[in-house]
């Protein structure tokens, strides 16, 4: 083979001129080289497997891009982006990365939209479909959607298949069935999509047709002649017809092959998978095939997400039976959070997978809580985004003690569909709310304990460390206030206990409302939310060996849904700086609350009348110096200035993350700089108290 | 019968104790108290009126609170309330509007949820029964969810539905199918409940059998002794089920009595009825029976939402012809927003209501604008919250040019599950969303051209004017600087045009991105955003007649996606107070931003290098008074302090906007009394520059 007939595909027109009787072999090159940049490079390779013969009958048949694909998702769009002039991101190896995982219009007029998140394709081509018979395109061809069977289950998709038939005119969904979602797929709709598969899609019950969609089956959706006849059928059909192909996931690896520290996956991926195409290459497993890395997976540690979602597990894993009513529930994508096959099967009834549902999940979670159980919901920041209406309804506003672990929020290397950069300012702003940010694997625990062990609250959202936090934790004495290294001011009993800034006692209803001052300086305060924190420490130590040194207070603020106006307002005594840092888009989110609370709240001094409180902010402020320097420190006083450090409010699509932590200024050269600099502005570097 | 049988009903047990034959008398009693409630409080009399019998039936069979019944929407609820102990809120009109129009778990154990928008009873119930499963409740009894069948076509409901199934165990999901949503059902699906309906349930093709459901259909759901009988017989049941029951909504209404302003809708509720219960009296109509508030309709003028929404859709009914592919889409609740039938009916292809569908309508919207569409997507703020990631991911992701008209935004006295309060934290902080704000019909029009006659922008987000403008529109010369009429300094020419502190000019991408000084003053700038502008107006002239005069700097800021960093710098010479007002949550809202702007920017006179911009400074600066004097001077330069005013984060239920805006101090007195204060405190009164 060799690439044979691949390599003289340029785009759709090469494989309309293609003999018939080249497409599978252009197909069997299509596989190999998917499988190669598997191995080697890793990606989504599972549903492109499973969708070689119909992307191939796809561009076969219809006329891209006067015919229009939407893929669903997109991350099963590899094959696509071959057959348009893409090829070589796949075939050769210093390509590999120059295309997205998704499919993207700045790299190809083949490609409609960015998508990433699941469910959403049949709106859009209802929306292209519709523009076209408006006559606002170029009186434009077939609309396509192709979305698979896992997407299917995701609320969008439904509103979508309920709004097309209505529409009418020429709409084609072809739905990839290989009886696979991320993970398995869940919900009452597959058994009927087994059911058509069985009756070669006589069933007559059909949800497609319920939808009020025509309906066609083409069982070998891995045959491409099949698949050419079925899509020439319905090409210039004049109402919305759904295609329903089976397909194979994975088709064509071996199993076991990608992913061998997996091994449970393969309960998921062969229970109740019909062999009716055994002739065929073995197929693939699930989530084996899902978010592979094989560079990081070559004996490197676990990444953050797996490893804290992993501690979790095992910390509700042993208390199954001591929480009442305790259900963790992933909506979808469990083992890229650390809740492992062998967790899932261990916590039986107590695990449900929701398939791609974050809403129901939303939803089921709060009457869990209602009725008296334990809700753990468990998802990754960027899908949380869909479920937003329902955590502020049905969680937040009817007060529901479910516990919602976020997972990869912040700013991160990934790809512009999946960032969690606006996690911070999403939640964070939800009414009721609880957001909890811990800086350590303890204080995670211990408030992941508190979350699920106490009912007299409303949502807790736990951000889950991320990797900042991990390897510092792996690499040296962290936090240093609990391992007692650092300071030469606050030992670790000090600290422990809470320092003299710290005056709130823990017995509140949230033990983690106010701040923590895990060191006590004076003249700038560096309050490091979540992933931040270890930066905020190389801060610290970073301006106490600078000359001359400058002794900063550290705060582990532990929350983001309320001020801590206490511990704010003893800070403003001590300190004429307060830096915020967060790894999260800034416009929104915490530190400028920070900010606006200085700016909002004056302190008694800066009324007229004389106060008890004046007597304390003059003693403060007296001492050596002139009467300018006291009127100066005076003003300090009032107003501490505040220097936020966050992500821009901007969509970054695979940038490596020092480069977007050099670009949002938050590393430690840059924020020691800045420290250094407004000191010098406020009036010298001195500190202003001992 | 004057209401003989339910005033002896004080609980679900009274009316388990009735006579059988009692029943449709209580029935009668119950719909003829709605009606006259109806007429003389308003509310959502339709859909209850419809659920009469299966509500006395369901308090007939279950055993409420042991077994939970979940109402969708629960708006629908009102007959569940008189029959558990609420009834004199619904008899006596000295207690209409005692108790909520949603269930609310404070007025009582008989109800679970606060739920105001749609479609998540299923899932809040599949919680409740997954809990009772685990033995974390009282041990429990049935678990029922009711759900109209306009409330199906939400994403939500179809991920409940598939999740139920799968689950297992008792759960019975009544379906209320009275053939009528808000407006008209939209959707495939509709066509198979009618085809269900036709077939008394016998129908093959049937959504809920694929789903995996268990299935029971009954035809007189306005019949009580057919209802006690149907869920008589799934009491109990070990499996998910749902009992489809026909129901005419509006029962017992003469035609056209609710709205006598809104002929048009009664195409909609008429078309297509089918005259099964003839004998009974007239159905009601749909639109018509939704947020009814007779006591305004009295003679008194149209709300701003129908008011700038008809403006909105007058503008683009003449451009049809001549704006490429323009479609206005309304996700339901179309009459609430201006979109008359007369609108609609004259749009034709180019106006879809997508049902009860924000997330659907959302990404359709972005395939239209991909296609060369122009699309208008308009719905209530409270509702784009269930788009939110559609808006992020499919919208602003893609830049698609979508036209977003956000109704209802900001504090109201609605209730807690319709509050629009958050609306310019959503919106404000997705990245690449445009975010305008006009302040009167001119702006709000200029604004729509604009969106809808260029395509070199991504997605716009207008926030329609709300009461605020519209009664400052209607009682006064307003805005100031259009009538030209108020300010002493700045006549309509000069603001007009734009001051001094308006560099921009308006040929940039967008050309309403920067701040538009509307009155040229010192010391004080007001920034007043969206429907707090006729409030920075009163606060600017009340400034302006205290003693000693203060002359404040008016701001039209027109968007809030982004802060316009020129202006700001503008302002900064010549103020040493800058004060937001936004009447939405403050928190992750627009004025922190300002606040953040100012602290993190500091100017050039803050280092230590002498530079021009440091004589600008100076001069600014210089003036009569000590040095001590200048020296403060300096300072306010460095970082005028601002204070915002907004919202706080919290859930409000139903609280009179005034009460809510002296709660937050978004009052004319409390305003100055800030300015003044912070003057004083900043170092006497007087303007700073001349």
């Amino acid at each position: 083979m060799a690439n044979g007939v691949l390599r003289g595909i340029n785009g759709p027109a090469d494989v309309k001129a293609l003999d018939a009787r080249d497409l599978p072999a252009l197909c069997g090159e299509i596989r190999q080289t998917l499988i190669t940049y598997g191995t080697l490079h890793g990606g989504h390779i599972g549903s492109n497997l499973a969708l070689v013969e119909a992307t191939v009958a796809l561009h076969r048949v219809f006329d891209s891009p006067h015919d229009r694909i939407v893929f669903d998702v997109s991350h099963q769009s590899y094959v696509h982006k071959m057959l348009t002039g893409r090829a070589r991101a796949f075939t050769d190896p210093e390509m590999f990365g120059s295309v997205t995982g998704f499919s993207n219009p700045r790299e190809s007029p083949h490609d409609w939209f960015v998508t990433g998140h699941t469910g959403t394709s049949i709106s859009l081509a209802c929306g292209l479909a519709k523009a076209r018979d408006l006559g606002a395109d170029d009186g434009g061809g077939n609309v396509i959607a192709l979305i698979g069977d896992g997407a299917l289950s995701s609320a969008v998709a439904f509103e979508g298949l309920n709004n097309a038939a209505e529409q009418g005119g020429n709409l084609i969904i072809i739905v990839n069935d290989n009886e696979m979602s991320i993970a398995a797929n869940v919900g009452g709709m597959y058994g009927n999509l087994a059911a058509l598969r069985q009756s070669e899609g006589r069933c007559p019950t059909n949800i497609f047709r319920s939808f009020g969609m025509d309906y066609r089956y083409v069982g070998r959706g891995n045959d491409v002649d099949a698949l050419v006849e079925a899509f020439s059928s319905v090409k210039g059909i004049d109402h919305p017809v759904v295609v329903h192909i089976h397909t194979v996931k994975g088709l064509g690896l071996p199993h076991g092959r990608m992913d061998p520290d997996d091994g449970g996956a393969r309960a998921d991926a062969d229970a109740g998978r019909p062999r009716s195409l055994g002739q065929l290459p073995e197929a693939g497993r699930c989530e084996a095939n899902h978010w592979i890395d094989p560079v990081s997976k070559a004996g490197s540690p676990q990444g953050s997400r797996k490893h804290y979602g992993s501690l979790a597990m095992d910390y509700l894993s042993a208390r199954m039976e001591s929480i009442p009513g305790l259900v963790v529930i992933s909506p979808a994508t469990p083992g890229s959070n650390g809740i492992t096959p062998e967790f899932r099967s261990r916590a039986g009834v107590h695990y449900v997978d929701t398939g791609i549902t974050e809403e129901h999940a939303a939803a089921f979670a709060s009457g869990i809580a209602k009725a008296g159980g334990t809700p753990v919901l468990a998802t990754s920041a960027t899908f949380f985004q869909r479920a937003f209406d329902q955590l502020q309804q049905e969680v937040a506003l009817n007060a529901t003690p479910v516990t919602i672990l976020v997972f990869a929020g912040g700013i991160s290397s990934t790809d512009n569909t999946h960032s969690g950069a606006g996690d911070i300012a999403m939640f964070g702003n939800i009414a009721g709310m609880t957001c909890l940010a811990p800086i350590c694997e303890r204080e995670f625990i211990d408030m992941l304990a508190w979350a699920t062990g106490t009912r007299d609250h409303g949502a807790v959202a736990i951000r889950v460390p991320g990797d900042a936090i991990l390897t510092a934790e792996r690499s040296r004495p962290y936090p240093l206030f609990a391992s007692g290294g650092g300071s030469s001011q606050g030992g670790p009993e000090t600290t422990r206990s809470g320092s003299r800034f710290d005056p709130r006692s823990c017995d509140e209803r949230c033990p983690f409302a106010s701040y923590r001052v895990t060191r006590s300086g004076s003249d700038v305060a560096i309050l490091g939310l979540s992933d931040t924190y270890p930066l905020a420490e190389n801060i610290m130590r970073a301006l106490e060996e600078s000359d001359p040194p400058i002794h900063a207070t550290l705060v582990d603020v532990r929350q983001f849904s309320q001020v801590d106006d206490t511990t704010l307002e003893t800070l403003r005594l001590h300190h004429r700086l307060v830096v915020t840092m967060e790894n999260g888009q800034r416009e929104g989110g915490w530190g400028e609350k920070i900010t606006a609370y200085y700016a909002n709240h004056l302190p008694p001094a800066a009324t007229d009348e004389p106060t008890a409180e004046k007597a304390v902010i003059a003693a403060a402020i007296a001492g050596p110096g002139t009467e300018d320097d006291r009127l100066r420190k005076a003003h300090d006083v009032q107003c501490p200035r505040v220097l936020n450090f966050g992500a821009a409010k901007e969509f970054t699509d695979r940038v490596p993350l020092p480069e977007l932590e050099e670009r949002y200024g938050l590393t430690c050269p840059n924020i020691v700089r800045s420290i250094r600099q407004a000191l010098a502005a406020l009036g010298g570097a001195d500190p202003k108290t001992a």
